[in-house]
């Protein structure tokens, strides 16, 4: 362990390289670039990595992160409004809208049931699903999880919760390969995975 | 460019990715694991980046970082108060401190000579080294410079400053590889260069 001689260079340090990937010998290489270049380059970082965590809101629809209470996407009236695809994360939006293949909503579930992990469906956002396919008529609700065992877990208790709903329950084709996170597929795969959806119910082992 | 409908997090990612060797992946990244942590946890890393750049001062004698007029080092009456070691930068002072085969003091120039660059020796604290060895009646100034051209320009710059004052001037045996820069030195091999330290007019070529 390198002694620095500043306790606010090692405060700094210590911050940054609670950042994932970040070694503390990376954290001081940040630190030291920050004390070379202007103050305000320093504040402005400081300031919006504070205002990011203070400030940012949910949507009230889709949990999507948002700065007002219902997001840019969901108020978007060219969007279909009848279309919702569940994904896990706020990443995910963020890389599926990046496929371009997508023009209906989304829903946020903060997670995947996973018993391992202590996170059970009422840690998730999965109550307000069924209450959105009813109370905004849902057509289609499109299954975009990773294809792990937890997705595939979620997957199958958010079908079974909509099973006696009148809405089409798809999923991602996978194409996308087996026990790989969503976030690591390239978007090509990604967007025609989309539009290859299929029926979940025709992924059941034939009896 | 992946749009993120969020200005929040798009003034972090913006800013985050200014940091060397932090693409906008990574940015988004380093942003979305801010957002699962608790607020403390951003808050105190907004707010240690801008405390270190707005409260760090630098020592008045030696020009490292400190938080008092005059750093730790150079105020510990355990270490050789006539011997200093000249080094470009903060970083340096770390990384040969982390040696501990240096107990004498240091004196940071705050970067090497580079007409290409535009900075002249003025730039640099090369007249308050030179003031410093009469003052404090030093007898050896270690030369601990990048093995690069501008080292070299800077290290012989030094020499010639110092060329009629009663000071040793040595500089860190060649044991590390020319053309690299110093930081990427191990540890061991910058140890046995400052053991092997040898008279700066020894490397000047026979006549
Ligand atoms: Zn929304
Ligand atoms: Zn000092």
């Amino acid at each position: 362990m390198q002694s620095f001689n500043s306790s606010l260079l090692e405060n700094a340090v210590e911050q940054l390289s609670k950042l994932p990937g970040i070694g503390r010998k990376t954290a001081l290489r940040l630190a030291l670039h920050l004390l070379r270049r202007d103050e305000e380059e320093a504040v402005a970082l400081g300031e919006a990595v504070i205002a990011l965590r203070k400030n940012i809101c949910y949507c009230s629809r889709c949990h999507n992160i948002s700065e007002t209470e219902v997001c840019p996407i969901c108020s978007d009236p060219r969007r279909d409004s009848h279309v919702v695809c569940v994904v896990e994360n706020v990443k995910d939006v963020i890389t599926i809208e990046s496929t371009h293949q997508h023009s209906g909503l989304y829903h946020v579930l903060g997670g995947l049931i996973s018993p391992l992990d202590g996170i059970s469906p009422a840690d998730l956002e999965i109550e307000s699903l069924v209450k959105r396919v009813t109370d905004d008529n849902l057509k289609e609700v499109i299954l975009a999880l990773s294809p792990t065992i937890e997705g595939d877990t979620t997957n199958f208790y958010i079908y079974r919760k909509l099973a006696d709903l009148p809405v089409e329950v798809t999923m991602l084709a996978r194409g996308i390969s087996i026990g790989n996170e969503l976030e690591y597929t390239d978007e090509l795969t990604l967007g025609k995975s989309i539009q290859n959806r299929v029926l979940f119910s025709s992924t059941f082992p034939k009896r």
